[in-house]
């Protein structure tokens, strides 16, 4: 690793906790309510297609899922669905919204580790108030600086968040676990990104093998490899 | 005003653009679809009433105030709400993230003097994509070394701010229309705030006579005034 960083940037959903199990087991949710209009696969699909159709609207995170369920599920009832239905799915995400806090292994041991030697932040996607409240709970906020709440991840975005925090790219670590938001736009713009998977990714954040050629980024298999690579 | 000042932050919605307008706009969109079952001040009662329950699960912003308003509509309805206007509440929503912005007189002067002499940033609670949205289409980025997105804007919000700007709380100006939010908390916390109302304020925002007493800000009637008293 090159010996410049100097902020080391998680991502937090999936990289410090566990997050995209609780949408897939929304998505089982939502299907079993519409389940006497259309197939779970059918269901899957046009749910996707809402998410992305209403993410120039909503951004990424909950409230937004929630809002795309429920105009998918009026038009996938063609507008036969029942109050008590869309009361069910504000339900489902009013318990993602309440889910507790699930840290991945290693998590804490490595922010021990790396905390006094680099400025540690949070760079996320989703809500502020849904991170800080899950943050809150995890109990690991002591260890970092702030929290950086970003509209998108892709080159521009991280360039902006460069400029704020008044540093060079080769300065800037980023850790995450989706190869198209976390790592590929940071080795574009000449910062260092390391790549952790994830059992489970949203197919929107999911990249080619093309895309992947010939891009310098290391993959650990578990953040506790991080330490010692630094 | 102290000269100390390094950072000054402005609120974004009524401070820098009309916003709460559009709030009441939607509020009377929203009443006129549900007046079948209800007159506009139970409806208004019930909305308001909705929104404070829902703050902690949702926070601020547009996407918070739909799902609000389709809880709110469901059971205002006693559950006999057509699914048709579950979709025109959706597409409320989808307007007022539409909305073209308007920008409150002087702003760009007062911008233009200021920039150069203070680090201007925007400090908000609304959601960042739609901040980030209304700023793009302000032309107003040009002036702001970053958005700051709060979840909330209470004395330990401000204290996290305050040491994510690595500054001293006497280096900071805040300036906005809401003295709940914008003004009474930065005086606590030792920094300085300038309140410039707007015309209507959201009654969660409104504070009593009581809490403004003693308080050490200054008011102006528009943004116009701010370079003179720097």
């Amino acid at each position: 690793m090159n010996n410049k960083i100097k902020v080391i940037a998680f991502d937090a959903d999936d990289t410090l906790w566990v997050n995209e199990t609780y949408f897939r087991d929304a998505e089982v949710a939502f299907a079993k309510l519409l389940s006497k209009y259309e197939t779970k696969n059918k269901i899957d699909q046009e749910l996707f297609k809402k998410e992305i159709e209403n993410l120039h609207f909503y951004g990424y995170g909950i409230k937004g899922f929630v809002l795309s369920m429920i105009e998918c599920a009026l038009e996938l009832s063609n507008y036969n669905i029942k109050p008590k239905t869309i009361e069910a799915i504000l339900e489902i995400g009013k318990e993602m919204l309440e889910k507790p806090i699930e840290l991945l292994e290693g998590i804490e041991e490595v922010l021990q580790a790396l905390q006094g030697k680099y400025k540690l932040i949070v760079a996320t996607k989703g809500d502020l108030l849904d991170q800080e409240r899950k943050l809150e709970k995890s109990n690991l906020l002591k260890y970092f600086h702030h929290i950086e709440v970003m509209s998108d991840k892709k080159e521009k975005d991280y360039q902006k968040l460069i400029k704020h925090l008044d540093i060079n790219p080769s300065e800037l670590l980023m850790i995450g676990n989706s190869l198209k938001s976390d790592v590929l736009p940071l080795i574009k713009i000449g910062a260092s990104a390391i790549h952790i998977p994830f059992h489970t990714t949203w197919m929107h954040e999911e990249v080619t093998e093309q895309e992947k050629q010939n891009e310098d980024y290391k993959t650990l298999a578990s953040i506790k490899e991080l330490p010692a690579i630094l």
